[in-house]
């Protein structure tokens, strides 16, 4: 019997409140001496850590550096060994792509291509204005192949949705992206046998769209990654018996909380928009998941001071999570993003668990070091949920 | 998808060089009131320790004392709960024997048989050249039996590995030995149904070996222990896309590696050519395991002083490896080998991990109970690859 199947037996429903915030990218590694969080003065996540208890994660197995779905999914309670996304749905998901069954869909790039290389893998990042005009010249004028319909969904500069809708769409597909520029296309390949038929369409299109885009200066052809179908997932309902509510600014996060059935929330683009939101709906639901993004881009930006301005600003809106009392309040991240290494990385994740039936320890400083030293020790991030519903009461004794 | 699914996914090939320092048997208990690690004087370890980030490991399972073989899969990257290894197959590969996939391998010794009893298991030690005299005339003496081919390999003293070449050889088999002196020879039982013909075969030999020796005043049969054929084991080089090499002075760790792929060199017998031998080849791979022994054989002897003594025998060489600068240095051990228990034993091994993306404990002391309170926390062996591979930029990025 593994967690999901225990987790099925044991949840049941209750009024409880559980409340978890992820500060995406939290974790950091030491420059002249201190991680971000080191440095960074954070009074309310302090105070939050003395009064509740304190640990490590990993996000998917020690060692493992993981993307924002894996990671994500493992605090959601899903196993992330067992459950893999592409980048495509998320993508979809989180650009508000309605995707069905049928539909095959990727990220997509407009790119320059000339002399039989691309030379441009962001077609010089045109504004979304041009990529807005595009997709629906596309849409109107593409040559549509009998028995599949293809549309692109612009988003941010060079940037779309591509989707294709048929029977028998397989999406074990390799890129169609060179990865450098300076290389010709490259056709998708199937990864899988039952994906020939998908590759074959994805490449038809790749050669309609650069014929209809000939005559554009920067905008002559496509690339396209991370190729999926809708993954089927059962949603956190049915596994936990929760209600869940989704609080996120930007459309990867939004997407990920969709796939797992959570009620996806309009939020401005501002961090006081996720707490107004949390704080206006927070009769609604009784689980919350709310993401705070700017530590993990100040991260990716090798950014160490506004990482350690992001956390400061983060601290700030402390207090109006905990004046909500929900009965379960989690601070952690889905993965570290190190300043230092200016992106993702394996490193374990700090964790602070506040809640009525807590034990406390000693930990009185949300840092790495400190949560290391904390009462929950290590553990993996997919045992995060069950913590949660714990300690809300949401879990049935197992066995008599 | 396990770890080793994983590791195939993610790893990728580079330069960064990796070095696992196995210090046999290193982890002990306390006699009055301290460790051997405790006792010994181990400076170059301690800096190590301040520099680097320290933890626990359990070899197999917490309560579990492994054999060199398990211990050292594990430390390897390969679960030892799944791959299992008979000590035959270690001590022939040791030796140098060629083992082949119709070879079935195992220990011997040369004993003394008395009136229907085993009067002395190890022939009164007899000298390896006699063992060497008695091999070469068994070989050239034996009457084969048709359709398989025994041959004898001498070891030291009374040692030897014993090879039957044949279709259909299986190793579920029991020892031919009784443990004890003055009990009967035991057969060789099958323990699995696909082993019956291997049982006969290795008892015909038993009966012809006993009858070719029958003038012997004290190697007048033989005994054998740890039936195994060659397992199929991925090498670390297609699991890890490394190129690992072997740094040991005795046949059973030589073995080992072997199994798993690594480039096994010679070395010479003292603790000074496992240094000089890294050294000379620290170009040529990307991953050095070395092996230190007399930690372990203290252990084995019971003997504190002497392996407090080891202790600062290796000590002294650690800055021999720093000064090779790898990217990442662990130094750990395979198993626990207390001297108040003259043996093996469950006990977590410390460790220790040295690396620019490590962040930094507040350990100071290499110890088992330092350790304890280190950054990494306890964690099964198991994942130390992951660590490793990781810290050397060897794996990729899991999911998007």
């Amino acid at each position: 019997m593994n967690w999901e199947e225990l987790a099925k037996e044991l949840a049941q429903a209750t009024d409880s409140k559980i409340v978890l915030m992820v500060v995406d990218g939290l974790g950091g590694l030491p420059v002249n001496g201190k991680t971000e969080l080191e440095t960074a003065r954070h009074p309310n996540l302090d105070k939050l850590a003395g009064e509740g208890i304190c640990g490590l994660t990993d996000p998917v197995y020690p060692g493992i550096t993981p993307g924002s779905g894996p990671a994500h999914l493992s605090l959601f309670g899903y196993d992330p060994l067992v459950y893999r996304l592409g980048r495509g749905i998320l993508e979809a998901l989180g650009s508000g792509v309605d995707v069905g069954n049928l539909d095959l869909v990727a990220r997509g790039n407009f790119a320059t291509l000339r002399g039989g290389v691309i030379t441009d893998r962001r077609a010089g990042r045109i504004p979304t204005s041009e990529t807005e005009r595009l997709c629906a010249a596309i849409n109107a004028k593409l040559p549509q192949r009998p028995g599949t319909k293809v549309s692109l969904f612009p988003g941010k500069e060079h940037r779309f949705v591509f989707k294709v809708s048929g029977q028998g769409l397989a999406d074990g597909l390799s890129d169609a992206d060179p990865q450098k520029e300076g290389k010709p296309p490259v056709p998708v390949q199937p990864t899988r046998p039952d994906s020939k038929q998908a590759a074959e369409v994805v490449n038809a299109f790749v050669a309609d769209v650069t014929a209809l885009l000939r005559d554009e200066a920067k905008a002559n052809t496509v690339l396209m990654r991370g190729f999926s179908k809708f993954p089927s997932i059962p949603t956190m309902g049915q596994l936990f018996k929760i209600r869940p509510a989704a609080i996120a600014n930007y459309p990867m996060y939004k997407g990920l909380a969709k796939l797992v059935g959570m009620d996806v929330q309009s939020v401005g683009s501002e961090t006081e928009d996720l707490f107004r939101t949390v704080e206006s709906r927070f009769q609604d639901f009784d689980f919350f998941y709310i993401h705070f993004k700017r530590t993990d881009s100040a991260g990716e930006d090798g950014n160490f001071e506004a990482k350690v301005k992001a956390i400061e600003e983060f601290d700030a809106f402390v207090p109006r999570l905990t004046a909500l009392k929900p009965d379960v309040l989690v601070v952690t991240s889905d993965h570290s993003t190190p300043s230092l290494l200016k992106g993702h990385s394996w490193h374990p994740n700090p964790f602070l668990l506040a809640a009525g039936t807590a034990m406390t320890d000693a930990v009185t400083r949300f840092t790495e070091r400190d949560c290391s030293r904390g009462g929950l020790g290590r553990f993996p991030s997919l045992q995060a949920m069950a913590l949660m519903l714990a300690h809300a009461g949401k879990l049935k004794k197992y066995g008599a």
